[in-house]
């Protein structure tokens, strides 16, 4: 009946229909504004900085822990398999930007951590990235920004207390 | 200062430190919010029905299209690369899920879409997708749900006006 300009445009949630629930269609609107998000960050990164947003968020999560990272906590903050942060980190310690370092507290385990070149040239990224995320949200009012974080706080609690917070061991390809 | 039991836990959300500006806030936390909720759904599609949540994902968006869809209009619903879609293409087909057929209006071009076998998989696991949704939202007021969706319109909407909601031809590896 009415006109949803958030509706039109072909993305996740042009699968909604106006028979699913409202649970279902806040999700697959969250999902599409996500990824619309991360298109546009990805583009923008990979034409100013040529890296990709793999790397970028690799590289994000290294810089708020100055003492370096476990490879598993590395891959449970990006949500993706060990393989992948094994093949991110080779290819960023090739390029000067990561050193593998063992891990005082466990003779097996490595962490990895940035170089000093690698955070000079995170920072200089980053600070433009934030510029990018800064102008999505320019045109809310800060109670709706603030409002907005609210409500997402309460969906990811909901999402924790089920248990699906966290990858489950096994359960990811 | 205060606890914020909806950062306690390791995710996209770790990355975030009190200076950062509210809007990067807010998107880690929409981020993580995503991802733990893909992660369950993930968790729960393998161990129910031994489905990725890219085949389900794919067999959503044509369960909406009887018509069937272009490979690239699902490419673009479906975020992925032309790559991934033929490859999950091919798999589906191999299994009867869906057929590739010529498209009337063009060609060169091919349309998928599902078939009656697909679409009774499809409809068994969405009944029970569904369900689960629905209890990650079951805790909020009604009236919440509606004000998450209509403030995640607000963004889409911005995200779009920005040029970013399409993926950029050429842009994605």
């Amino acid at each position: 009946m009415s006109v949803d300009p958030a509706r039109d445009v072909l993305d996740a949630e042009s699968r909604a229909t106006g028979d699913d629930h409202d649970a279902l269609r806040v999700w697959l609107r969250l999902l599409a504004t996500t990824h619309g998000i991360e298109a546009l960050v990805r583009g923008r990164l990979q034409a100013r900085f040529g890296i990709t947003l793999a790397r970028f968020d690799y590289l994000a999560q290294l810089e708020r822990s100055p003492q370096g990272l476990r490879m598993r906590e590395l891959s449970e903050r990006l949500m993706v398999t060990g393989g992948n942060v094994t093949g991110l980190t080779d290819a960023l310690e090739a390029e000067g930007h990561v050193v593998r370092e063992a891990d005082p507290d466990d003779r097996r385990a490595f962490r990895v951590r940035l170089t000093p070149a690698g955070r000079r040239v995170f920072r200089a990224m980053a600070s433009e990235h934030e510029r990018w995320i800064v102008e999505i949200f320019a045109q809310m009012a800060p109670r709706d920004v603030a409002r907005l974080r609210d409500l997402l706080g309460q969906v990811k609690q909901q999402v924790r207390s089920i248990g699906g917070a966290r990858p489950i061991a096994g359960a990811r390809p």
